[in-house]
């Protein structure tokens, strides 16, 4: 049976994405924080790791990508994530009663338009839309609620007092499924990740990304983020389709290295689905 | 005499970064959010806004660029501002009773090494870090620091206990200067920032940056931001060098709009200098 950590208490969308991936007789290990995932993936207490990377409307999840690269491993596998958010309470609260709500700022901030007509309740920020509602339950007496998952739900003994809250239902989340070794085999859509550093050259991003253009290679998605020591440097992180036994690919690669100090390759994987959470 | 608004308590970076900006003798409105700071300068309550676009370590402030397509502004300066976190507290308080350390998540982090060695003190995440320095002081009697500015200190009458407390001195922010109307004048070092979203058409971003690379334009920076209700489609933000009323850069951006579906401008500001904060 697979041992799965993700970052954040039980129900956590992470936690909802690991079992759509490996369904549900996994052994899940919670964590505190994205690194300790990374540290459990690499010392080996886990067989894999799962980690939000990306969310369609509020953008890339910098820690994970600078987690990538500090610990060297593998990406084995993405899905991508609807996400819904309900209002959540105990079973002896009504939704007119609610003085406040917990969740994480992001959860709020996608529930906004839902929030405005709460009027007697107030906006509580937390570090985890799962794990307010631990706070929820400390708030003895006070009529709190929280945003979270349907899983959290059942997980807390909260009821539903709204389903599907969020301003905008187009919400996805994608998450990388992490591993310590690459998974050679065949994949029906493969899709690579890497990231570079280019050398100080006129016109370097766009020479780099010619190597893929120049060979038909669809990117996918590029990502900078600063390089530390070197301000207003930037390490470039690219998805692609194709694999890194593909020569096309090779080419490219070795191409790049022509005008980057360092290439890292993060693997090849199977494009990923969509699932509803 | 200028009027501007910042996000966050007096005290905070983006305060010292509008004094080093406009000088000591403006008249400051802070502000609670970053949308608050764009809606001030949209409705003319003040002359400018000075807001964090991107730090060193940590990268791309994602809701400055939201903010910067949503309102419709205008781009009109920047600076660096090295960042040097201070350990603060009240004056009666010793460096080895200190039993809470205060303030935003990203400054806890950025002193991580420091707050290791401080083996009684519990790292509080707060909202603010100049902000931080209010929730210390209800901290009736126990023993609670802040990492914050040395502004701070004098704002809220706090101590040193210890300066340049970050891991890595080579922390900085790059600010913005929005304001509500272009400013036509000569730049020494003009520098110009626009947005654009692409045509879905194959090697749409490789196409893109050639229409600058053809021109021997450079591109600073390039930053990709998800378009709402189109998941993992991006708006590109990017930074060059040159001015608007340039020929090549006119030249440059109808030849991008070929291929682009929409172009914003956010105008031509000098290229910031760097401050010590």
């Amino acid at each position: 049976m697979y041992k799965i950590a993700f970052q954040g208490e039980r129900g956590a969308f992470s936690e909802i994405a690991a079992k759509k991936m490996f369904g549900d007789s996994i052994i899940i290990s919670p964590s505190f924080s994205f690194e300790e995932v990374f540290v459990k993936v690499k010392n080996g207490s886990v067989n894999f790791g799962v980690l939000p990377i990306e969310n369609s409307l509020y953008g890339s999840i910098f820690e994970t990508y600078d987690l990538l690269l500090k610990y060297s491993l593998t990406i084995a596998g993405e899905l991508n994530l609807q996400i819904n958010h309900h209002l959540l309470a105990k079973k002896n609260f009504k939704l007119s009663e609610i003085k406040k709500v917990f969740s994480h700022p992001q959860a709020l901030g996608q529930c906004s338009d839902f929030l405005k007509k709460l009027k007697n309740a107030a906006a509580v920020p937390a570090y985890d839309t799962a794990g307010s509602a631990i706070l929820a339950l400390k708030e003895n007496g006070v009529p709190a609620a929280v945003i979270a998952s349907r899983e959290a739900s059942e997980i807390y003994d909260f009821k539903i007092l709204k389903s599907n809250i969020q301003n905008n239902r187009e919400n996805y989340t994608r998450f990388l499924v992490i591993s310590k070794s690459r998974v050679k085999k065949q994949f029906a859509v493969p899709k690579t990740s890497i990231c570079f550093e280019l050398k100080s050259i006129p016109g370097a991003l766009f020479k780099a990304l010619s190597v893929f253009a120049l060979r038909d290679i669809d990117l996918l998605k590029i990502e900078s983020r600063p390089i530390p020591h070197k301000p207003f440097q930037y390490m470039f992180y690219t998805d692609l389709y194709g694999s890194l036994d593909d020569g096309r690919i090779k080419k490219a690669i070795s191409h790049l290295s022509e005008i980057s100090l360092s290439i890292k390759k993060f693997g090849t994987y199977e494009a990923g689905k969509t699932y509803k959470s």
